[in-house]
């Protein structure tokens, strides 16, 4: 019953930033996940980042029987029929840009889709979640924004601090998102959104996909699948029923130098927080446990249409609103 | 008459490195070219030539009521119907791909379609015209060969050496072009090409396009537009009038400052060559004079035929054949 329904369902990730290698994208295939928002650049520069999104491409040429890129939201549509993964490029910082605005146009021709404005401390667009000040998006940042909004990137929210996030939302003449966010309503941290933010976001047109990253959860790795959907729930009750979906934040198959390099400032600096242990929430450990999301969704007496819509069909609408 | 003929025509023009102003962009249009291969990058780095890249996208949105970028021949077919000049990114060496081969299918993406393997002297690819001692194509640029091949980007050979422009010929599964050059028959020159070689790329079904560029013709400053037309027909004669077409080398509105960059070793070294003062062949002198190449073969009593041929036919049928 459940897997019938989940196989029926397109369903998007908002974000996973996983270990890119063939057991992954395996697993993000036998999950049925039909796209999911891929993060190629955390910290980098805009030539390591170039080359990323080139490796994307070698990687989606070398896995083509399950995967394929994703251009614009008929291709996601297209990756259901044809029964492969799709790849949005996304980036969890704009550092890529290297500050150099007609590049903008050049990585969205490339698939660039999705670029969370700030990664955790200040840049020159504006700041991140864990910096001690936040001064705001600056006027470079909001000629990025005008950018984006031009070619069709959309603009994410995660890990941007409050101030900058708001700057944001109300500068963008597109819908914004936070891809991958829990609420502070129920767990008070500096990445967690606050219900004042998500309706803010949701009343411009945004979006807000939920993520189940433990240090986030109130209940950390003791959490079950079910606090997820409770998050979930949280959200929705906020940010409604068409503005809500998933941004896992899968960080599958990651090894420590990995957690080193995204908690230290600019990869190698001060550390900015400490994760702990990372384990997910029982039964939604791994990538391939996909399917259980949507049977928890049924458990709770969901109806199908809200399942399909928080499963994939919201960021397919937002997507088909903010990529042109 | 000739001028009517001249409109009629699909107009190719295989190598402009003129300064990338609007009056330049004018002058080309003016001058009737349908489509040109303008150069982006001659000694820089993967960085330099991506913001080079970029910058194009910017000229041509800036310049959108007479330009258009050229992706596929349909588009150089198009631009004719549209009445604009289309635009053919390209290089003239391939340091900008940062001897990072993953990033051959990115450039192909955003639209470099023509590279020149290397330019006057030595890279890691193979040897330049000016080079002491030509050691022939590299292990590493057969691969790079191999991937502009797969990609559709077609190899330019007219600054390689000889040998190098030789294994290049002979390793390339798909036709190569000396995309503007002279032959040596008429003037004993690094840059100027022998009949063996011009005849060998004809035979493995590739082409010839002719400049003008005085240093390399026999009368130098003091040559006509008909001097041009006596080198197109030895061209003919030797590489057949399927495989033969215009590569004029422009360099309108450029300033000293570029000639010294562009004939000193990576832009700053050694001085390779002076061409002393750049005068076009009288009737050939600007963009704007390019109807005037129509109306001279017209003189020569060269059939309509033919002269739709040179004049941008051929180019157009390579470049179905190479570029996918």
């Amino acid at each position: 019953m459940s897997s019938s329904l989940h196989e029926r369902l397109v369903v998007v990730d908002g974000l996973i930033i996983s270990r890119w290698h063939r057991p992954v994208f395996e697993a993000m295939h036998e999950g049925g996940i039909t796209a999911a928002n891929c993060t190629c650049s955390v910290w980098e520069d805009f030539p390591t980042t170039m080359k990323a999104m080139a490796d994307w491409k070698t990687r989606i040429r070398e896995n083509a029987d399950i995967l394929t890129q994703i251009y614009t939201t008929d291709d996601i549509r297209a990756a259901k029929e044809a029964g492969k993964t799709g790849i949005i490029l996304g980036w969890q910082n704009s550092t890529g840009f290297g500050d150099y605005l007609p590049l903008v146009q050049v990585f969205h021709e490339i698939g660039l889709r999705i670029v969370q404005l700030t990664y955790n401390t200040t840049n020159t667009v504006g700041s991140g979640c864990y910096e001690t000040t936040d001064t705001g998006l600056t006027d470079f940042g909001r000629d990025l924004v005008d950018e984006m909004n031009r070619v069709g990137i959309l603009v994410d929210l995660s890990h941007v601090g409050n101030k900058t996030a708001r700057d944001a939302i109300e500068h963008s003449k597109r819908p914004v998102a936070f891809s991958h966010c829990l609420p502070a309503a129920l767990k008070d941290h500096p990445r967690n959104k606050s219900d004042e933010d998500m309706r803010l976001i949701a009343e411009r047109g945004g979006f807000v996909g939920v993520t189940f990253f433990p240090p986030f959860l109130n209940r950390g790795i003791q959490s079950t699948i079910d606090d997820y959907i409770d998050a979930i729930e949280h959200v929705m009750n906020v940010a409604g029923e068409d503005q809500t979906g998933i941004g896992t934040d899968f960080t599958q198959d990651q090894d420590d130098a990995f957690f080193e390099y995204i908690t230290r400032d600019k990869g190698y600096g001060r550390s900015l927080t400490t994760f702990g242990e990372i384990v997910n929430p029982e039964g939604i450990r791994r990538i391939e446990d996909f399917p259980n999301l949507t049977a928890a969704m049924e458990r709770r007496g969901w109806p199908e249409a809200r399942i399909e819509k928080v499963m994939g069909g919201n960021w397919l609408s937002l997507l088909d609103r903010v990529w042109l």
